[in-house]
């Protein structure tokens, strides 16, 4: 999680239009730095929805100039935002390597490398990854409550997802080897890796179509790994829903299940809200707070 | 919820038929505005089943002067109603504007129009709003309990599963324009917009199969995101099945949560609701304050 | 229910042969009626195989012969069980017109058939039912204790599920007409109840691809409904999860909430198992039996 | 369980270095052993990925001998491995015979056939059983506390899914037959399986496309399946949630279940398990029974 919220370096602790800039920048708790956190993710949806559009034909015939001129526009902007970053952080260089600094550079260098290097098909590819700056957006996640139980919860049960994905894979392999010997090359599954890619797109029931099992043995055996698939579906959903239903539960009051207070002698916590008497030495519990 | 449910106005105050239709039409608990809601299901019911005969080329070359014919008494029966809804209700403008009264309006409005307008196809545009009074429908459920858990637990969760409708799209920006780059238009994603569909149809499992990636490497980075997708649609269902629960374990009486009334004797807290006596002393406890 | 398993009548209070078959034949909790109850489901899972058999091209050209042998062999050993029913029990009439006695007079009824009748296509439609004798199977699934907790607490949901599939047709009807208008018959769209196949095949995430949005605007609905589909899929899971969630809590004795001492007072029951006096009267409990 | 788990056989007695071997390679809890563990599951992972870039053309055609070369290696790596098993293990017949033993052996024979017998196809069905190696990694689950969780609510819900996978199986084959019947071959339903083959990839949502229905009633048809499948999708989801939150709920020291001492002073029951005085009067209670 460090590698995802890093940039919140220590504050400058000189005053002037330094700090006043770091607290609208860096911090998300003050209405001006909301309002910049908004007017962020305003700026990067559009320029995002710009290279989106740029990128249908019938679009960049008729307004190639236009979202040009906008592209240059958008990175201007996000130049400058980067330069202000790297003024007023203490350290800018460890700003300038954090994930953060690094994605922020990469975002604004495609445009500038176009005056250079006129090859659009290639530059592309580095292009895309001013969408990524749309993750800021998941930073304010951690502002909404709602979004910090959510993410709180798939990260406590990150351990048990990774074992049954791990579970899934190993099935993966073997139903993908099965079906390249079973099906062969003339039905589509033209190697292994191919017979994989059809077991991940059966199990998760996308089912594209593109390969489907021709013969009737194929078509038993994908029953089968269909069958797996339906009744370990469960597995994922089974682990999250207990882990937020546990979380939700621990955050309601009205069902948390043992008090805070402390034993006066043996400092004993976590008490039954109902007990008078200390379940470890005997001795009179004070009267629960709520 | 207001919107949905609004043209709930007060009565007309006066006594006669104007009373007596208002809570005929605009109330659900009484035995007449039961039997008037059931009819006016049924009707709506069948004028939708009509628009949709309608379009079937096999049954409109057949039957299309019964259709028509058909279609003309409903539309009368609905303006009949829509001019009764006006007339006992108190401020007729403002049902009119709300969002029920426009939907009436619509619904009946396209059939007129085709008296001067005989243009067929555009005018089916506006036709299909009468289908929207089937959420006439959902006015209902709210009277059965069934309902109304359901609804409230997916309106206490809209929080959550709008958070993570936002990260979800954001995977698909990113594996959206992924797949732009790498499959490019020669395998169908022409542009970014066409690849965010992909992902959308991939990771929700839809998996149509119209657009599937053709190359290696798209296949690779098809398999990440289903697995992705696998994992995570659990979290729509664990959001709204720990509400459910919490929900549906408040809602029943043998696991009731305890109020915070003390015991005047002994200071055992967390009584049953019902409770008179201290189920530790037998102390008379104090009136619950709710 | 009733319908399901309504062929258990009063035995008939005669002794001799007939007693004797009634208890093989109608209960289920007897070593020799369980071992008939096993019989009957392998005598039908291998009937229904023959079928099986009997519609794939390969094998019906080869052992047509033998498998039509096979079939007057099943065919008069379940007239053999249809004769015994109606011979050992108290009222024949009744049974013959329950719901089990017309599934098995229709499932011997066609090879009779089509002695008189040599037509083999349309008679194929009537033998299918015998494969409706399979649901005998679930009969037995009331005496696996973990079949009844499945089926109890899908029955308990029943109004909420129903309640659910009452919306999601909503929400089909108004997405397959608009997808009709936008999308139209020149993309398989031809007509409304298309356009509402085509959208519960897409909510469900099932997604054949038969039909499958071609124009940008008709990719962007089907977006949309994909999203809500993915949004709401967790309502009949989240329904079915929190009633086995309850059912499955009240069913083990170490979490039960209240126990089942009644107060020598005033008669009240349903107490805290850790509560010395009543809640209601204030009189001293019995002890906690366990 | 026990076929999974089986090769942990008591250790040789006898000191020297089949002891050393033997903790090495049987057990999983000292330094060298989880280092020989983790050596396994990376070559056996290697070993796969080779028969898997094998299969693919393009590769196989460039380094059929390197992958050839690296294949031999492994081989032996595996043959003393083998070896090594039946040297220092007590009854190494038992462990030949074991669904271990077995594998290891069958994972390095087709190599050594392949001298004798230089057919390729065949022996490629033979080969992929060494991906079964793979399940190694499961043996290693049981160590990881999260797998253990995983596994458990998996295996005490396993009958549970298994009337359930009864029940969908008693469903598609009635739709199977039906869909036979209204679409019949000429639409690809040339038969009961394949019907039931359909049934089973549209009631999983996995919906490849290659068999769809083509007339009105089949889609009608088709759509009611669906129905069926979306709202009965929830049923293992809810079997192993339920499940899963129980087994949580219990492994929670907060939640511990309460233990069945009565207070030899005021007889409360429903003491913490490390409880060792009344949490009521304060009495000493008697050591817990387990």
């Amino acid at each position: 999680m460090r590698l995802l919220f890093s940039p919140q370096l220590n504050p400058a602790t000189e005053s002037g239009w330094r700090r006043t800039w770091f607290d609208i920048i860096y911090r998300h708790d003050t209405p001006p730095s909301r309002n910049f956190d908004l007017l962020l993710i305003v700026v990067i949806l559009a320029s995002v929805s710009v290279v989106m559009l740029d990128s249908v034909d019938y679009i960049h015939a008729r307004h190639a100039n236009a979202l040009y001129t906008v592209e240059w526009v958008f990175t201007l902007a996000f130049t400058l935002e980067y330069a202000l970053r790297l003024a007023v952080v203490k350290r800018p260089l460890r700003y300038a390597f954090s994930m953060w600094g690094v994605i922020d550079l990469l975002s604004i260098l495609p445009t500038y490398l176009s005056l250079l290097f006129p090859g659009s098909q290639s530059l592309l590819v580095v292009r895309i990854l001013r969408i990524l700056r749309l993750f800021r957006i998941l930073k304010l996640v951690q502002y909404v409550e709602e979004g910090g139980v959510l993410v709180g919860a798939l990260w406590r049960s990150r351990r048990k997802i990774f074992v049954f994905v791990c579970g899934v894979l190993t099935v993966v392999v073997i139903f993908g080897a099965v079906m390249y010997v079973v099906e062969g090359p003339e039905h589509g599954f033209d190697s292994i890796p191919m017979g994989m890619y059809w077991a991940i797109v059966t199990m998760a029931t996308v089912g594209y179509g593109d390969i489907a099992p021709a013969t009737t043995l194929g078509r038993f055996i994908a029953s089968i790994l269909i069958l797996i698939g339906y009744s370990i579906i469960a597995v994922p959903t089974g682990i999250y829903t207990a882990e937020l239903a546990s979380t939700m539960r621990q955050a309601d009051p009205k069902t948390r299940v043992l008090d805070n207070r402390g034993c006066p002698d043996c400092g004993l916590e976590g008490h039954d809200p109902q007990a008078s008497f200390c379940r470890c030495c005997g001795s009179r519990l004070p009267p629960p707070m709520g």
